[in-house]
């Protein structure tokens, strides 16, 4: 069993950079305190014997060797960004999960014979550069380096001059590493296994995504002396479409969700009708065709809408996975492992996206899950117990090691 | 008659300060911009031979002495300041009319027996510092100076402060003028006048107005993850809203008007399902039953939406006026000038607010309409001919030396 009390120390040390103001953190991409995130990290995989090596979307990867120079490695991570309200474990329970199994290694003095490679990936959170996972997804394949590159933010700041302005551009090849697998511990995020009272959730599928970000043209004008049938109010279908989003998904749930968490007003004043919005329109569905059939009709909804309201509208896809089925081996080393340790333990489809669901295209695959309080996440409230930590860390190390071969 | 190049020039030179990014302006209350505007503007008062002084809310008053020291002053006037996405004749066509009836009076070797006072009123817009019309209704005693000061902008950042930062904070107390009538030019801002072909708006009464800024919370979590039925979606209940306004304003229209227009999503990150909206509704109607009905029901919506999502709220009134009459001999002045220069004219109801709203309960008071581009204000593309701008400051120009009496 991993050390628990260790684990627990390092994701509330890690807590201390980038504080959020309600508990929580905001450590977001490529800003100033996910550098610092960095740094720590790395001095903590120094410490414990590793070397660190950053590719050039400034992944991080820390080596543990292994007894056989030839064997492919064992792959183990999550991400240490976190939302601008974000939890203390989102991401950062896997990272320092992964360093966590190194350190009980060295204490038990075993060696394996594959080496095992703790990875913190960048930009998970898709918060600041969408899409999310952007870094797995350049890894696997799926976007190329200079698009990723030129993603912008908010500010119009590029991702390619941010991650070299805090450093952590590193000079290699994204992509070219060989996994024998790679796991991915994770909190559920959702409500189902803390509901059930079970430990360990054994992730055998992930929910596909998109991301549809939505631009409507109206007029600006004066809220005051235009009559109602002149105006063409962009707020007014932004609400509209935020309602059909809403009821599309209610349609399919529970095999699918839909919201709207991004949303722009120009100019945002109290005397002028919404001239323009920009907003991203979030569905997901564990099953590729309701995906796809809810992108139609919210698309065809969309266009109706703004028609019968002589506005305008453009519909940019900014994010998109399809629904994944991660590798039956891995699935069952963790399944065994929880069987193992005597942990409860049942299968589950992640309804968030990880950066596990990119590499699962690229490397045999597959995640741990434990629960969270209330199922909250995205929120600086998220939490979860010691001994659920300790639960998840325990199966990922066995997963891990029994794939590393002692 | 007036002299239009000038003005049309005056009102162009103005522009330049605070140039918006399509033609208009950006010039909002009490930025650098609002205090560049006023000193070019006190500077073409004292070379017309007025003097200049400057009140606690930063309201400036630029008098041409009467022949009778006793007689009351007659003002005109209206703002200087602009929406952030503004154009170039709101407001600013009402105080550089002004100007222009002192520049005509001495051209033509006119003394009047009553003063004149050239008039900027500050923060008029009401979008940088709610409510609308501030120091005129400090004026007017309709607010307190104090309450006044503790306004603050979206940064935080209070009213008093930032009117000192600029060097407009002046000493004379708020309210104490006494005024024989008050009169102001504005742009119609609405489609009535040039969809009818007409010249001039005699304005005999003003819309009134609510400004109802709503903070409903939900709960962040994870757009994911969160099934469907545990959300508690501070977004989509903005959206209920939003649509609620507009079925109660279209239940009321021609004799109302209704929407938001300025929206805060919290924490605004694609995958984080919003806990917490603000967002101001505007509902007008020149019928005081209407207004208070309206209100009514759009309170009750709000907290039927909310109390069926399981999402709470709070409805704070942060603008408020009552329908207004304007004064029976001023508003005949406007007329009878209309009449005497051979401009065609109508009776009008102002469907924005204006610093004339507020005088109007503690001075007679008038306004006069020109017409505008397809009713178009509250945005960069607001336009009027010189043609219209002569005729309304024509009519002003009658109006206010009529009053004032040679
Ligand atoms: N795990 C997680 O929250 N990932 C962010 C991408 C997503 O929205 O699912
Ligand atoms: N005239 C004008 O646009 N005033 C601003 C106050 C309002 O919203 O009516």
């Amino acid at each position: 069993r991993i050390n628990a009390d260790r684990l627990w120390d390092a994701i509330h040390e890690m807590a201390e950079i980038g504080p959020g103001v309600a508990g929580g953190n905001n450590r977001q991409t490529l800003t100033d305190e996910d550098g610092e995130g960095r740094h720590l990290f790395k001095r903590w995989c120094e410490e414990a014997g590793m070397s660190v090596a950053v590719d050039e979307m400034g992944t991080m990867f820390a080596r543990r060797e292994g007894t056989d120079p030839d064997a492919l490695p064992v792959y183990v991570g999550s991400h240490l960004d976190t939302q601008p309200t974000g939890g203390r474990y989102d991401g950062v329970l896997g990272v320092l999960g992964g360093l966590e199994i190194v350190r009980s290694l060295n204490d038990l003095g075993i060696k394996t014979k594959h080496p095992i490679i703790v990875t913190n990936w960048t930009n998970e959170e898709g918060t600041r550069y969408a899409p999310a996972m952007l870094a797995s997804g350049v890894f696997a394949g799926v976007h190329e380096l200079d698009w990723a590159y030129d993603r912008k933010d908010a500010a119009g700041k590029r991702f390619g001059d941010e991650l070299e302005r805090i450093g952590w551009k590193g000079e290699e090849p994204v992509g070219q590493r060989k996994m024998k697998a790679f796991f991915e511990l994770h909190i559920e995020q959702g409500p189902i296994l803390e509901d059930e009272g079970i430990d360990i959730g054994v992730v055998t599928h992930g929910q596909g995504l998109k991301w549809l970000q939505v631009t409507i043209t109206g007029k600006e004008s004066h809220t005051g002396s235009t009559p109602m049938p002149k105006r063409r109010n962009a707020g007014l279908g932004m609400a509209r479409v935020t309602e059909l989003v809403h009821e599309v998904a209610m349609d399919y749930q529970p095999n699918a969700v839909g919201a709207i968490g991004h949303v722009e007003v120009y100019p945002n004043s109290r005397n002028i009708i919404p001239g323009r919005t920009v907003f991203t329109i979030d569905i997901r569905s564990p099953n590729k065709e309701t995906l796809d059939t809810m992108d139609a009709r919210i698309r065809e909804g969309i266009a109706a809408i703004c028609e019968a309201m002589d506005i305008s509208h453009e519909v940019e896809q900014v994010g998109h996975f399809d629904p994944v089925t991660f590798d039956e081996d891995c699935v069952k080393a963790v399944r065994n492992a929880a069987e193992r340790l005597g942990y409860t333990h049942r299968n589950i489809v992640s309804g968030a996206g990880h950066d596990a669901c990119w590499i699962n295209r690229v490397a045999p695959t597959a995640m741990v899950m434990c629960p969270c309080v209330d199922g909250l996440s995205h929120n600086e409230a998220e939490e979860i117990s010691k001994e659920w930590a300790q639960a998840g860390a325990d199966v990922l190390f066995h997963a891990v090691v029994e794939t590393a071969e002692i």
